[in-house]
């Protein structure tokens, strides 16, 4: 059966931005997606992955390395040509041990040749993608921790049963929960660098699209696919222009102020605030083909950058996304 | 000792619709059956699994593949010719290990031949059938997720011991459970397809019914089964007719309409309920050997389909039943 | 030591007559005892277990098979002659493994020659005579639904360590339990078949002939036995009409419509209550060598066969058996 | 260093009493000390058993088993000749595991030989002596549970790990505790035979004198132990008579009734506290020469066999041994 | 880097008194150290470790056995000439495993021969020295327990993974713990022969002689170390003729009638309490060169026999120090 | 991608203080940083660390032995020649095991060879480097406490698994930790030597000059490390300086005085206060080139080294800062 495509789904444009931008720039630091159950939110990261073209790696590598991973990591990778594959999109298990994620002692050669050899897990399998984790606040906190590290540094170091392995470990981590069932601590969701809100859509028009929509992919997956397929194409394209273009975008000081001055207004603590806006929109720039990051696109990612980071103020009930557009306002008068 | 027969159930006309929907459309997502404890929900449940025509299946495969199965699956499947099976019913033992559902390495051969092979658990049993779990909220919920993953997954992904192994496993998932034991998820709960509520029967002669048609069976139990053979046969004809007729069914869009209409009076969450809905009216249409999706139809499903996912709300104090009946009402007055 | 006779124990009716019920038809499905500690529960079932005839089994099968298990169970029984055994009485250690109930891998084999086989355990040790579980309630609720479960089907099904073995295990489950000490789960008392109340006997007399039987019987066992040979042979030959006539006895409309009555009049959930009732009412009848039931038999069941499955009714503080005994009153006016 | 002398130790004579009596009729059921830490509960006990002239025992046996017990144990018992050995006396060691307390599989044979042999624990050691726990509330209750099984049935019973071993461990249990620190569930308590209570003598002579005694064990046991020999030789003599008696003491019905109305009057559940009495009142009865129990014997016992069986009564906040009393008063006026 | 000096140790005056009555008689029983963080608890205890005479060792034992130990231990001792060691002091480390505090089968020694060998443990290490335990209160009640028995009974008694071993084990348990961070319980506490309290100083001048002496210690610990070899080898001398004393001192009836009153003016619990005074007093009259115990030695040690031991009293406020002090007034006014 | 250098980090003077103090005299015992999220802990001591020049380690040595090292433990060093190694910065991974960081059992070896040989752990990398542990506060207390012991004494002791293994383990630790997520014991605390806190910077051009020469970095981090590199030499030197320094600064008694006063007019328990103070003033005396220590050292130092050890006080909220610079305005009036 085809995937859903990414374009044909019905509005969720905030959800749909971060994750072209954590597509530009994985740097960025993995996506957190609230939101209800039931709207869709790892239809769109999986669209997004098989919309992307495929990647080139090492033949025999069990980590997918690029070339230059190969340079990084002679030992490693394997030494074969480079041959395509697609994007990996890892979705992380419920159950799924610490030893399947980071890998693990590779028992069956232990025990055949008394070797120690790692045999690498889903950080492994999901290097150059995506790693989505449905309820991530039902994940154990060291877990969540773990992944969170590897995301940042691009990097799994593993140090157990007498192991001592690094290896490439660089993906878009994609977290979902739903603030009703126990949330993430602070701490934890500080070190994702997007988060965004989905709802049910609240008219009737969307809902019965959505439903039209199911009902055709339902019925015929890949006609509905040959449908979308040159409006998938067009969002390859500005995930494409923006990547090239991102390197080069300047962003000029007095967009560095008005980010400074957001942060102060929303009162949110450290430092990567100012830093996930910056690079959220020059991402946004290079998305858009702009050369300069102006005014407009640090407002664009400004919600999704702060969103998550924004310091409880008991004596004020106005919900996050609230404060942040009235510091917007303030801000940008 | 022969099967209680379906046709033999004295009352009970949700929760027999609710399976019938189940066997014409497995894609429905499961049915949870709440209700007091002794009203025969298992009953129900395996006398409709074995009134059920046997499938045919690759006769050396562990997971009983069709022959669309073996083409998706040939590193699982068998390679032998087709065979017939009856359909399976699995019941989920209480204290089943995660190792013996999901299925497991093989030790015996791991330890004799040194071969990491995978030893097919209680999901592999169930594909192509039904997985009975009793009392479904005494389950971890890890465990419920797991299920409710695999069974809309259709496919089984095993991560752990080094193994990583993917198997067909298709089946009509069933849990009962006792609102006053403690409740699942409403996370949980959401990811049925389906849901139905049985009650003792309030009047003198169905009870008397009830324990005359009990010692009957008890009595001569392949006797009784003949007597009720002919109600039987006109079962599985209807559910023949709606499975043949449910591709080619047609859904309006008026029809459409009402679905959201009412799933936004009743204030479900997310868009799994209108597309149960849907869904469900379809194979309500198809059973019935309509064309065409009617308000009928979605009426007679609604209670099913949305019971489970309302929004709690504490100023409210009706049922989900009576609050699905007022937005009927509303929406179809 | 000779055993304490099933006849010499002063008092305590109503639990032998449940026992003697459930010794006649063991479909009944286990019997509850409440009560203090310290009044002999044990005694009782264990002296009715050594007063039983030996039973014919299979002589080197390790489930003590009749015939008829060994044609439904030829993978797991024996091949040999038939030969007596006692009626088997298991009474389940505190601190059993859930591998010595139920049977696990047979270790030795396995390491000896590589072989899987299966090492039978208590349930199969139990099969054809009793399992007497002391202090039920501080058994883990999986442990004992799985009992249940066993009592019910009369077979325990193995799926573990890569086992998957299916034996037949018919037995009387008993358990005992003082309220005081924590309560099982309605769940699992309704699936108990009868229950019954011991309490410390009130009047001197009773206690003065207590401990005078049980000095009597420390002193000399073998003479204690000798004096109730008589009265225990009178028990003995009850049961055997009871067996025998059970299949035959006939119960009247009008007797079913009178134990539906009681059942909605006491308020008891489900409908293991009257199926309950009607099962055990023509068991007495056959222990009585009536043909068919009557109302005598109903009332003189009602208690056991309701008294915990009593809906809880907070603004009815009556004791359960008070309560039966007021509809009893109603219904048999 | 030799032991305490047993008649050296400063009043507690209740306890002395409860000691002599279990050392008379093992089969009272074991001796609950409840009292103050530091006041010697260790040291009677001990005492007590050093006092007791060695048992013979077939040389080669792990049981230590007797004549008796090898004709009932042929399979588990050695065959050698019998040898004079000390009574035992076991101190439960804190943190002792189940393994070391029933046995275990022997691992050393198992693989050496791949035979699957039992390694008797801590109750074959104290088979024929005294196993005394301190702290036993400390205990885990199935712990305790356990080992009061086998101190009533004289006989362990091991199902684990594919063990399936029986053999005679009969012995009289100590358990001390102190009410401050937690208490035994009122079910485990039942299952002692008596109970007594320590407490820090108020005088000061006697504490002085417990100082001097100590000093002057501590300087020379050997002196000290010769010192008392020829007091510890009289108890000897009232135990061995006692024990010769035990079978020919009679209890006249007057005396039944009279523990029966004690009972009664003090409110004890079931039917523990009057077997007791009984059992007691005539081991007490045997210590003391006695052929027939007389009242004062009742009258002696009744604290110890009673104490620990009093229904809680909110209303009444008398101690125990208080309620006791006033019963003794009010049956015996 | 050589050791402090035991006597450049400033102030704590009680805590340097009850380590060398410890010294000098080692079945005191242990000695508990209370108080604040950062007061130099382990390095009195080290200092004095390291002032005492080496100890004459059989050379290949892994007991260190005096000629002594190996006639009462011949199984587990060695059989070489004697040695010298120096005092054993073992810090028992956090995270120290039961199995190395207790010692365990040698694993190595196992695999390697099959053999069932014991691994001497950290207890063993500790014979005839002392085991410092930093924050005593943070250890498993249940592991305080077992050192605390094996500090008094001076052997360790291994009954585990199928070994059964007994060897010396006496030294000076010390354990150091701060009442703000959780409190031993009482019947622990109790098994402490003494107990002392050390306080931050509360002087300018102590506080800069500390400071002076720590420098100079860091900048040359030998030169330091050498500055006070006088004073150490007087307290040596101490030590050493108490030792050969205790055995000798006398304490007459009066000083046992005042030990008395005392305790029961202070409401201690149990009889440790005189006791412990008792030899506490005549360890302190051997450290002096008296002959005779008198009031005034009763009088030094009372706060450190008796502070652990108190009954709480919830109407009387005052610290355990001062209901010592108060009661001394009231005994020896 | 060259690291950020340590002169390149904006403001955090208090931070980057005691970072070149614990550098200069490593045995001040670690440094804790309280502090926001995301506000750069880990990269200053990062930063210092790839600052400091490169050491002497023997060539072979798993612990990166000096020729001092190899002298003190020559049974675990190596015997090569000398050779550079970089500073060790060990970040230890959350979920890294006790095994991994203490060291354990070569199991490998163990299966090969039957030898029972050490695997050095993370400590042991970490010997003459930096052990950075984020958000210390969620580790286990006895972790904690076992990382705290191994700093104080520069040696790693191992007992567990029957080894017994003593290597040099001397590193800097430092701890980052949120107060708001839960905070270290007192006990635990008062071991670090120093502690800082670190802040968001609170002024708009702070903030956009962070994100400056962030993004300076990011786009070129080599030439970024040029242009700093001489900035960077010079805080080398300062490190060099007074390292040599060290061991000849004098401390007048005057200070001493001081710093007494200064502990007891803020209440700090016990005497690691002064002890630090003392020594954290010499190394700053030492960094700054000064042959004495001064008042104005102490008073620079006053906050790191006592911040985290102020006895708590109900009565006054005043913050733990504020109370020392109260106390040093006092003191130093």
């Amino acid at each position: 059966m085809a995937r859903f495509p990414f374009s044909a789904i019905v509005g969720q444009d905030e959800m749909k931005q971060a994750l072209l931008i954590a597509a530009v720039d994985p740097a960025i630091g993995g996506v957190m997606v609230f939101g209800d159950r039931g709207t869709g939110k790892s239809t769109a990261a999986r669209a997004l992955a098989s919309l992307l073209p495929p990647i080139s790696a090492i033949q025999d590598c069990p980590y997918g390395c690029s070339k230059d991973d190969q340079a990084r990591y002679p030992d490693v990778c394997g030494t074969g040509p480079l041959r395509k594959r697609p994007v990996p999109f890892v979705d992380l298990p419920l159950g799924a041990t610490e030893d399947r994620v980071l890998g693990a002692l590779d028992l069956e050669r232990a025990l055949r040749s008394g070797e120690k050899a790692f045999e690498p897990g889903l950080l492994a399998k999901a290097h150059r993608g995506f790693l989505y984790i449905d309820e991530i606040n039902l994940l154990e906190d060291h877990l969540v921790d773990l992944l969170l590290d590897v995301a940042a540094s691009g990097e799994n170091v593993v140090e157990r049963e007498g192991l001592s392995v690094r290896h490439p470990a660089k993906f878009v981590l994609i977290g979902s929960g739903n603030p009703e069932e126990g949330e993430l601590r602070p701490q934890l969701l500080d070190r994702f660098g997007l988060s965004v809100e989905v709802r049910t859509p609240g008219d009737i028009e969307s809902r019965v699209e959505i439903m039209r929509r199911c009902a055709a992919q339902e019925a015929d997956s890949q006609g509905f696919a040959d449908d979308w397929a040159d409006e998938d194409a067009k969002v390859l394209r500005r995930v494409d222009r923006g990547r090239k273009r991102l390197a080069s975008v300047t962003i000029p000081d007095a967009v560095l102020h008005k980010a400074a001055e957001l942060c102060m207004a929303v009162g949110a603590d450290g430092l990567r605030g100012e830093l996930t806006l910056m690079r959220a929109a020059k991402a946004l720039a290079a998305l858009e083909g702009a050369k300069t990051v102006g005014q407009a696109h640090l407002v664009a990612v400004a919600p999704s950058a702060l969103r998550h980071r924004l310091r409880r103020d008991v004596l004020d009930e106005t919900g996050s996304t609230a404060r942040i557009e009235r510091a917007l306002d303030e801000v940008f008068a």
